[in-house]
């Protein structure tokens, strides 16, 4: 469950960055994170912390909720 | 910014909890968490991870998004 829930986690912040014509280097900078973390968000490969999350949103000018609101797919 | 954050995600975790007249030992059983780390969660003292959130709403029978769904406060 839990990497399925990384992987759609950073689906959902890739096609939002996508959605606002950002790169991740002007996300990154946006949100005060590293680029490659960024890039690791999206791969699914960070556990992001609600900290993060909350930077992302404000970056990409979105609600927390909606970068959350998906159904974790089972393994 | 980030503690008010983690306040107010806490006292969200806390009024689900209490919604559920789950103690926060029943809680931490069902999210697979252990009950101290529910009560720094509640108290605004743990920078939770994208899976424990997932494990908390789970437990809670409840959308993550909704867990998320607030503006945080300026500090």
């Amino acid at each position: 469950m839990e990497q399925r829930l990384l992987e759609q986690f950073g689906a959902r912040v890739r096609d939002a960055r996508i959605a606002k014509a950002l790169s991740q280097e002007q996300l990154g900078s946006l949100a005060d994170l590293d680029r490659t973390y960024v890039s690791g968000v999206e791969r699914g490969k960070r556990n992001v912390s609600l900290v993060n999350i909350a930077k992302l949103a404000k970056a990409l000018d979105l609600q927390m909720s909606l970068l959350l609101d998906f159904e974790v797919a089972d393994d």
